[in-house]
This record gives structure tokens, sequence and C-alpha cells, in this order.
């Protein structure tokens, strides 16, 4: 009897080619699954028809968008995380929603595998199976990128072709890319040379900066508690705030990133990523925290980030520790209310003016005027203990303390 | 009998009128002590004649400009640090050989005071008192700002008029400043108001986007072993390739930040800083660090980077942790060997092109290709045995699993 | 018009000296405030009697006993904080419970100050006003131990001698101590010396080694997310627990630490601290995490302990991170459930057995029967990629990789 | 052609067997390596005649004790390092440098491939590999136990049987057992069961409680920059301090662990541990560092040993960040000079007393007489800064601040 597996399906060269190599070389009945988290019509536009053309029994599309934004994307943002110092994590914060809900169709349709067209190199694999054994422990995992032969664009493009399955791709796609409502990443071709400048043609959602307007461009965005409620002032969703972002983010260059990374899996990579409305939304959080955390828990905040990064890249959002740095970035979040002016300009995303009624900052207390809170003379004995230990290890190593 | 003081002076109109102000209320015999950290001609020029003019006895010139770069910049830069997301920590890093310099002469002219012209709200009185614990433990510190009530700049021009000491500076002044071969800040005036837009006004070092040049420029900068050591190709100091970059930054309009910060003594500030040559140094060495630390070693040392940072900013230069702190990042930046193309265009500084002998980097890992030292079925093992943990868990949660 | 101050009063010495200080130094309406903080019948009897003796307008009683090993002890417990290895913090947690049911009592009978008798050498002075801060921002403070010239215990009892005030203190008292519930802490004396052993009659809770028991003895504590809820299967408050622990502990001499520890002002000093019950209970909760928690998880969570740990001891428990890390670990202790038994014996608290129906622990996973989970050749895999960038390392040393 | 392969030879079951299993299976020419970690003459005795009766072509025996003691162990114990708060990394320490040392003779000898006895569910077999990969990438490694299927002492004593190759051992041995100069380890059999009290005959170093001396017995240790120099004032190598603290720490019961851990590969294992000299020589390491090292450096460090303790149990031992990290405690060791005097008595190991000329700790400062160096008034200021943070956030929502 054959196994009914469900795969991730996107439409695209790969995936199209698995369906058929399940059915022959696993003997499933392959159902597809397409998760929308806002890579565009572009991507989406006839897949279930392909799906279907590829020999699936059934293709199921479910648009988990705002779900992406509003449990995937912000929290990530709340807690400050960004990937080596860089990388604002949108292909990684997108695998663990996508894997849950197709191991979820999976499990509601008696499936007894799930599968994806990741590669046996990358990431990627790793956050589809991590999730996988975190939401269906007991699904086998197909993943044809780490079994089969065919490792060129062309032998895929070759299968497809003897099996009269009609596929739009080219052989001579350079870049291999993921995009959704966050980002896009670029991998591959010229890339992949360090000593490379950024190949201009890969870029898709971002103008050069030559090209983006002389003239700057203000957005000012509102936060309650941690989420984007409003762009110039009306109340919007935080999808639709970022995909307004994204445009006038886009137009002006906004989000370019070009980073040698660190895979998980041991080996380091290239990647090229646009992440316009993102690298806005990030630039205004930071600043509005700016006003409104304490000294110490903004820089607690910053080790928190990085460790919440790590888990994001991973693999690890279905984990005890995901879940309780969670609830710490959560308690800080409820502090960031406000309002943030980013100026947009020649590929810059600039926090130019933020207020907010959280804030702690007093320009009273900064400057020379007197008053209650703050005595001068305070200063004396603060530095006294403060660097107390430094004076005592001085005067013992000058002999003047007995120990 | 009157105290000897040693004065960090800098020709301002603070420490112009502390001079006599420690003569008069302190009956102190001044000593003028002059760093020259690379703050320029502007402020240097004829310093020693306005010391005497002002009462001092005595006024000395030392020029740490190199020391700071090699000593106190760079091992900073080793370490990642970046104060709060954004802050090239240029005043903070300079406090420490300033206090530690001026304290030496101090012991060597037998003085028994140290003086200093800091507010008593800010971070600089901590910096200079700190470090003058860890080098002159028993001298006594003199801080006239915690004291005295000539808390404007039209009281200490009266101050200074009463006495017919000379003083160019205006009663005007809107920013108060900090500049050395690193960076200078700009604080106070309308800088205040987080509300407000960086006025344009404040900007000395560095172009505005508007103004930068509409063509891109390349600088490539060499490292060894952690240190810049040539610029194009030409081998130069450090310092001299810092003012090289600091001119051309300058004029791309690199290396503007704008932000609420949180000081040490327990309360907000806004700052404006301009970093341009550092911000490109900066920019090439993480590049440089991408291609030769593996991803265990340099995710660790952005958590080291962050405490580098905070010890730098709150005073803490001549500690025990931060020489430990030194010993770690040193024997990484042993690796970092190499050259980066850095582009300047309109404000940014983008680290385009990198190359290293102690790559990690190596296309054949991250690519398709058969190599003998990845094997891709490896993955699924090893992603078995990664989310080991989660399955465990979700298949106790079922109860699949005793306990 | 006199101020009414509200004074932290224990009823020993120094608060009885205190009284008539404030009243006479100060002007001051002295209202006397007691925290039963569970320190026992010896410390609270007739203790108002006393205060009004000594020249209180008033005195208020506030059991909080509860209240403090609810929500300060298990709270900390739960976070793993040990201060400096050894240190459970019994004094640290305590005074931010006192000084904040103290300033509400202010507020509510409108008094103008709060004062306490912690010495200016500690760090108690940092713990309650730094409460006070937090509460009550607007009240004045009183710390005559920084301003007297009363200090000696002679002098102490002179100054009350003259005005009359009974009080049954010696002047030959060795020890400076502090009692609850949780632990008595021990300084002074013959402690100062480190090269001196901890003085055998310095001992209030714990028997020594020799006298303790030679049979051991078992206690089974059952934990509810993180709570403790029964002894030997019994139903108890976390208070009568730790109130039977202490006693079947102190029997067993658990609980002893001598340690030379880091004041928050800049000094050290040696204590010796006694936690008979909170050490049984530190113990059992430990051992039930080792069950429960995944490896992730467990290894942050020791992070968060140290830092948890600096915050309690630096008087830093109304503080945003403290509250954000409370967070993160009442999200890890929801998992704590079981039954741990622990072996008193000659000073021991050993968890010998635990278990819980959250474990993670699994005898088939970890022994050499063949299971589903855990396939032994995945290892090869999981090796690979787990040391590849060592093995891509070392190939580029021997220049077998071409960078 | 037979492929030469180099085995990390024990002499027991599972060694033995693995030599004629090469043979027969792989087709090798066997070298039987056996490292003396200080594992005693019970286990080395008559090693090399066994390997050769069990097939090997030579056997090399390395002493690598002492470069075990100075290189592997101290630096450790340098960084504070200790798995999940109990695991004193005796095997984890062992590893790295028998696999060094294995991996160097098998380059020495031209071998192609090196072989261990550890399972397919432990740790070792990535310590071992993990090793193998920085110190002879190109080695191909044999791991038997994840490929046989003798899975049983029963199996693999039959198989030895059938070939009438000698081995001592017996069909019921318990407990898996690895024992060295630091420590020895016990896994298996009873021990589980989480639920079952350690079994009293596991336990090989060390006396009971019950057993162990009534009479408590001093020990002085001596150290010099961070190594332990002399014992009872005798000069001493560290290996030899160790040997003779092991004999005492043990006769009085010092150094037992029973741990639930985290193995690397996903799974929890309990494991009985004795360490009983490691035991007391970290009591006095760390209890020397209460009086040399500042509260900064010394909390900082407590992060550290976390980290370390987690590269040296997953095998990481030969990587940049471990390098790194030895730079930072190495640093910070230099300052642990002095003596300290451990008190061994019922399985406790405490550090009663202490001396250092590197001392910070200075009765004077902590005590109440009056002092140049601190001045009680300065606390006042001090703390009027430290708690600014809470003030302004309190007045701020009390509505007293503006924003």
């Amino acid at each position: 009897m054959s196994k009914k597996v469900v795969l991730a399906y996107s439409g695209g060269l790969d995936t199209s080619a698995i369906v058929p190599w399940l059915i022959e070389n696993k003997g499933c009945e392959v159902h597809a699954f397409v998760a929308d988290v806002g890579q565009g019509e572009d991507e989406l536009a006839g897949v279930e028809a392909k799906a279907i053309a590829s020999g699936a029994v059934s293709c199921k599309i479910a648009d988990l968008t705002d779900e992406f934004v509003d449990d995937y994307v912000m929290p990530t943002i709340q807690t400050g995380a960004i990937y080596e110092g860089k990388y604002l994590l949108g292909t990684a914060m997108a695998r663990p929603i996508i894997a849950k809900a197709q191991a979820e169709h999976a499990l509601a349709i008696g499936a007894d595998a799930v599968s994806h067209g990741c590669t046996g190199k990358g990431n990627d694999q790793v956050r589809f199976e991590s999730a996988f054994a975190a939401i269906a422990p007991n699904l086998e995992v197909m993943a044809p990128w780490r079994e089969w032969d065919l490792t060129s664009r062309e032998a895929l493009l070759a299968y497809l072709a003897e099996r009269q399955i009609p596929c739009t791709a080219s052989a001579t796609k350079i870049y291999s890319r993921d995009r959704n409502i966050w980002h896009i990443s670029h991998e591959g071709g010229a890339i992949e040379d360090p000593w490379n400048a950024a190949p201009e043609d890969a870029w898709q959602m971002t103008s050069s900066i030559e090209n983006a307007p002389n003239a700057p461009e203000d957005v000012s965005i509102t936060f309650e508690q941690g989420m984007p409620v409003a762009l110039e002032g009306r109340a919007m969703s935080a999808t639709e705030i970022l995909e307004a972002l994204n445009l006038v983010g886009g137009e002006h260059g906004v989000g370019r990133v070009d980073l040698v990374e660190n895979r998980l899996v041991g080996m380091k990579s290239r990647g090229l990523y646009e992440t316009p409305g993102g690298t806005i939304l990030v630039a205004a959080y930071h600043s509005l925290e700016e006003l409104v955390h304490d000294r110490m828990s903004l820089h607690y905040k910053e080790h928190v980030g990085l460790t919440f990064a790590e888990l994001v890249y991973n693999g690890q959002w279905f984990t005890p520790l995901r879940e309780a740095l969670t609830a710490f970035a959560s308690n800080m979040a409820q502090k960031v209310t406000g309002t943030v002016v980013v100026k947009l300009h020649k590929a810059h995303a600039i926090a130019s003016q933020r207020q907010s009624p959280n804030s702690l900052y007093d320009e009273q207390f900064a400057t020379f005027g007197k008053d209650e809170v703050y005595n001068q003379t305070d200063a004396a004995g603060f530095i006294k203990l403060w660097s107390l230990p430094q004076r005592i290890s001085a005067l013992h190593t000058m002999g003047a303390v007995t120990s």
C-alpha cells in the first residue's frame, strides 16, 4: 500500500520534480501543501494546477501571512534578534510556521510522512525537520535532495521533460532565492565568491543607492506594547504596515545585506538579503526602546537577542528555551509604546524622531539645571564606590594594604 | 602651603575657568596637562599660552595619538564593542589614556591632586576618576563642576572677564562637544529633545547624505593579525590609515549616529556622534571576521563585545576583567588577516569584497558539487540528534514515552 | 514642625538607639515598623513595647512570612540564583519585601521620611534605599549609621543608658547577624580573618558535622509547577514545608556556608550563612530540574541564575530586568512537578531519588536496546557536521582547502 | 591491501573484540594505542600482551598523565568549568588528549584510519571523532559500536570465545565505567532508574559517609599562578598532589556525584562520578579566588565556566573558542597564588582557611573603623545614582516626570 506524504510545495523546479520522484521512488501518494507567507502572486498563481499536473493527489493552500507576522516575526523583533550582526532571519522565521502547518495538515489527513525540497547542505532542512520532530514526531521524513542524483537544474528539467510535466523554470536561473512578506534571500552564482561585490542583478525588492530618490521621505510608525499599530497615524494591522513599508522602503533602497554567514551545518556561505520594510520596523522599534528601557534591561536584552537569533536560525523555534525567552521579551515589550519617525533616504532608514508615554528620558535630568532628583554631589560618592575595587587593588600593589 | 594639582586642560571655557577657581578656592598651584589624542590643531593651537594666561604654573602637552589608536582603539575594535548598538565609544576610549598620562605626570612632578573639567551628571567624571583610582590611588581628586555655582556659560565668561583672563569662547555655543582622532560627539541644545530630528548644524566631520558625492568610491584596507596595516595596498600606520579614512569617510557622509543612550550615572541622554574613519574600519574588520572565525567563536565574541562596550563606557579600562577580555579578543584577533574593499556611497560604508589567507569559507563546501568533506546524507543523522530533545518531549506529551 | 519618619525597627541595639537619635537630631516623630519575615519569637517578643520605650510614637508589626516565601524566595529559587557559588541570598531577598511594606506604611500614614539601621559599608543600605526609590521616590531617606559617631557597641549602649532607654543587648556581642525564615547570617569578630576557620560558636541553626546524627534520614518533597506543595506526601504550604525542613535540616547540620564575598559597595567581606531548609529545597529543586528541562534551556537558565543572583544581591528587585527574568524563570518552572527524596546525613542534603510526570529521561533511550527514536548510525552524521568547522580549519591549515 | 588502523585500546571487553572485528570486517591491520591517563595498574597491567593476543600488530602505550593534569585538567579548573552544576568533566577532559595522541601516532606510522570503542549513544564518540577531525582530518574513522550487532556482553564474550581470544571480563559486569587520575564514572544497571538511590556497590574510589573517619583531617594546598605547587608545604608536581589528594579524599568519602545529565546527542542519562582529589582541589581553588578576584571579573568568570564546561563536555577542545577562553582564564589565573586549608570530614571538603599575597580582602575596609579608603558618606551618593533609574521610573509612573 502506498504511503501518504504531505510535501511542502512551492511550484518551483525542485518541488515540481519531487512530486513524481516520491511517487516513483517511495511509492507515495503525494499531497501538496502550499504555505502563503506573503511570497506574492508571482509564486502563488496557478500553484494548485501545477501541483496536480506534477502528479499530486491534492493541493492545500494555507494563508499564514498574518500569523507569520504577528506570532513569528514580531516576537522575534521584540527580542532584538539579528543573526551575526546583519541577517534579519526572514527565511529562518518562516520555516517553523510552514512546517507546523504542514505537519498539522499531515496529521489531519492521516498521512504517513512529510517531505520538503531543501538541500542537504543548508539550514532549511534542519528547520523543517526540527519542527516536524516537535509537531508530528511519529511521521516519517522524506528529504529527496539528500538521496537523489538530480544535482543540477539541467537534470531536473530533463527529469520533468521525460515525464511531460510542464515547468516554466529556465535552465539558467542564476540565484537561489526564498521570498516571503518579510524578505527575499539570494544565494549562488557570482554571489559565492566573497571577493565579488554583490551583483546588481541579484536584487529584487530594493532600488540601488544610485536609483533611489534624491529627496528623503519620512514615515511615522506607531507601536502599542511592542506591536506596530499605525502608519502615519492611520490604524492598520502589522501585516498591512509591513506591506506598505516594503513598498516605500524598497523604493528608497532600504534593507540590503551582504553577509558571509555560518550555517548550522558547519560551513560558511554567502547570502544577500533584502528586508526593506523589516529594516524600517527594526530601526523604529530599537529607537523606541532607547526611550523606554532602563540600562540594565536594555543591555541584558542585547544578549537575549543574540541567543534568540541563534535559536531561530538553528530551527529551534519549538523548544522550551525559545518559549521562555519569548516570555522574557514579551514582558519587556509591554513598555514599547510610542511613535517614531523614520527618514528614508538613499538606502538609509534613520529613526530621526521618537516619543513615548513610557519614556524614561527627561531633558531636565540630563542638563545643567538644578533638580530634586539628581544632585551632582552624589556623583562623588558614587564614583568612590564604583572605583573602589581598582583603588584597593592599586593600594595593595603599592604595599599600602595588608592581606 | 599650597596644594600642587594637575588639571586635565583643554583650553576651552570650562578648564580656563577651573585654573583660577582652583587657585582661589582650593589654594592650589595649578599645572595644566593637555593630551593630544588627535583632536586637531583647532583645539591645540596656543593651548600652552592660554593655560599660562589663566594662571597655570606649567603646561605639559603629551602626544598620545598613536598609543591611543594602537592600545585603546584597536583592542576595543577587536572585541567588537559597540555601546547600545550604535556608539563607537570615541570619548569613552580616550578618557582612560588621558587620565593615566595625567596621573603619571602628577606622580612624576610630586603633585597632591588631580583635577578635571567634567560635569557631575556625565560619564566622563567616572572615567577620569576611575583611572585616577587605579593609577594614583592616593592623589586627591578635585571636580569643580560638582562644587561650584558657575552653572552657565554666561557665568563662566563673567568669571573669566572679572579676572581679565582672555577667552575666545562665545556666550552662545549651542552644543557640547568632544573630539579626538576617532570621533566627535555632540550634546545639548536642540539635540536634547528626542522628538527633534538631529539638527544639521551640529555635524562637523561629515557631509550630509544630500551633499555627499553621487558617485561611490572604493577604499581597500589590509589587516594583519587584527591591525590595519595598509590602505590601497600602501603600508601605513594605524593612525595614518585612520586619518585618511576620516577624510574620505567624512566626505561621503559616513559615520553619523543619533542615540538616546543610558549614562552610567542612571539617566538617559541624547548624543550625536560622527566617526567617519572608525565606521569604515569597523565595517571592514567585521567583514573580515565573517571569513576567518568559526560559528562558535564568532557568536561568543558577540557577547564579549557587549560586555567590553559596557566596561569601556563605564570607565573600567584599568580593571582585571578588561585585561582578561583583551586576552580573549587578542587571541581571536590573530586570525584577522586579509583585505577588504569598502564602498563609500551616500553615507554608507559597505564592505563589498573581502579575502583572507585564513578564510574558512570555501565555495566548494557551500554548493552542490560532490566533495569529500561534506556528505549530504550526514545531515539526516545530524538533524535526528539535533532535534532529539524536541522529539522526545513531543512523544512524551503524547504519552508515547514512559517516565 | 516635626518630620514624620517610619523606621525599619528590629528591637536590637542599633534601631533602639536610632529612635531617640532621629528625635533629637532630625526633629522627627518616629513610627516603628517591624517586619515579621520569620526571624522567630526571640526577636519579635515584646518588640512593640521596646519601640515605644525607645520613644516611638507607634509600632506596626506586619506578618510578611508567607508573602516572603511565596513571592520572593521561591521565584528566586526558580531562577537558580546562588551568589558567588555559595550564598542563598537569605538577607538579600528579605530586604526588598521589608522595605516595600515599610515604604507603603509610610505613604499610608503620610510620613515624610523612611529610615533604617544599616551601616554605610554594607549591602543592606543599598537594598533598602533602592526599594524606597522604587516604591516611594519622594520620601526622604535617613540613614543614621552614615551620619552619627556612635560607631561602637559601647557608644550605643552609653547613648541608651544616658536616656534611660532599656536595652538587653550586651557590650560584648561578637557577631553581627540577620535572621529570617530562610536563613541566618553571621559576620564580624573572629570571622573577619579569612585564615581563621569558621568559629564553632557562631552557628545557631545547624548542628556541627560531629554532632549531627550518625544515621541518615530521608525527606520527600513534592513540587507542583515550581512550588513545594507536600512533605512526605502531606499537603502543606511552602512556609510550612520550609519550617519543617529547617528543623530536620538543622538537626543534620545541613546548610552551612563560609564565604569571602564581594559586596556591591566595592569591598570584600567574609560571611557565614546557615540555610538548612533552603539548602534541602534547592537540592531537591535542582534534582527535579535535571529530569524535566532539556539541555538548552537548563544551560541557559544557569546563566540567568547568575544574573538574578546579582540583581537580588545588589538590591535591584524592583526593576524591569528582575521582572522580565522572573517571566523567563516562571515559564520554565511550570514543568517542575514531581517528587524528590533528599537524604540528610552528616551535613549533606543529597537528592537521591527523583521522579516527575514531565521527565524527559527515559532509560530506553540511554541504553543499548534498539528503539525507534534513536538510531546509532545517526550519530555518525551528527558528528561529521558537529566537527565540520574543526575539519575545515585543519584541512585549510594543511593547505588542502583554498580560500 | 589491508588498511592500517590505530585503535584506542583499553584491554577491556569492548576493545578486545574490536581488534578481531576490524580485521575480519574491515580488512584492517590493527595497531593498538593505549593512553595512560592515570587509570591505574589494574587496567594497564598486561595490556600490551592482551592487545597482541587479540590480534593487534603492535601496541603502543603512551604515558600522558602529567600532560593531562597540567594542560587539560588545570586549565579547565582555572575556568571554573563544572557541567550542569555537578560534573567535574573527568572523562570529557581525557578524551581529547587521548584522541590527539592516538591520531598523532596514526599519522606517524602512516595509518589510514583511527578507531575507538565508544557506543553510538554517548558523548565519547563525539569527543574522539571531533579531536580526530582537528588533528588528522583525512583519516578514516571506524566506530564498530555504530555498525556491529554485538550489542550485549554475552555476545561479545561469545565472539571472543569463538576466536579463542582470552578475556577476563565476566558476563555480569553491572556498571559501565571510565577511570583516570581525575575521576571514575559509573553508568548502567540499577543506576539507570533515577528513582533508585545510587547503589552503594557502584562506588570505588571513595568511602561512604558511614565508613568515613569520624575525625576530620586538614590538608593544606599551595597554589602559584593557578597551579597547585605544594601539599602541606612540600613542593610537589600537580600530578603528585592530585594522587595524594585522591587517597586522602577517597578515605574521607569526598567527591561523589549523582547526576541525571544531558548528553550532547540529545538524550538524558544518569551517571555517578567520584572525583575525590579533584573535588578538594576545586574547593581550594575557588576559595582562593574569593580572595584575589574583584567582583566583576569573578562574576564574568562564572559565565565563562559554564560555557567552557559545555565545550569540554561536547568534545570541542580543539577549537578556536576553547583556545580564546583559555587565554581569558589563564590571564585571570595569574593572580591565584596562596594557600588554602581544606577540612576533610564525612564526605565534605570545606575550604576553612585561605591566604594570598594577592588578596583584595582587608578587614579594615569591611569593618567599622574609620579609614581613608572608604568613607561611609560616599555610600549615600552611590545609592542615589545606583537606584536612579528606579526612582525616575517611579516618578514617571506617578506623573511627576514629563516625557
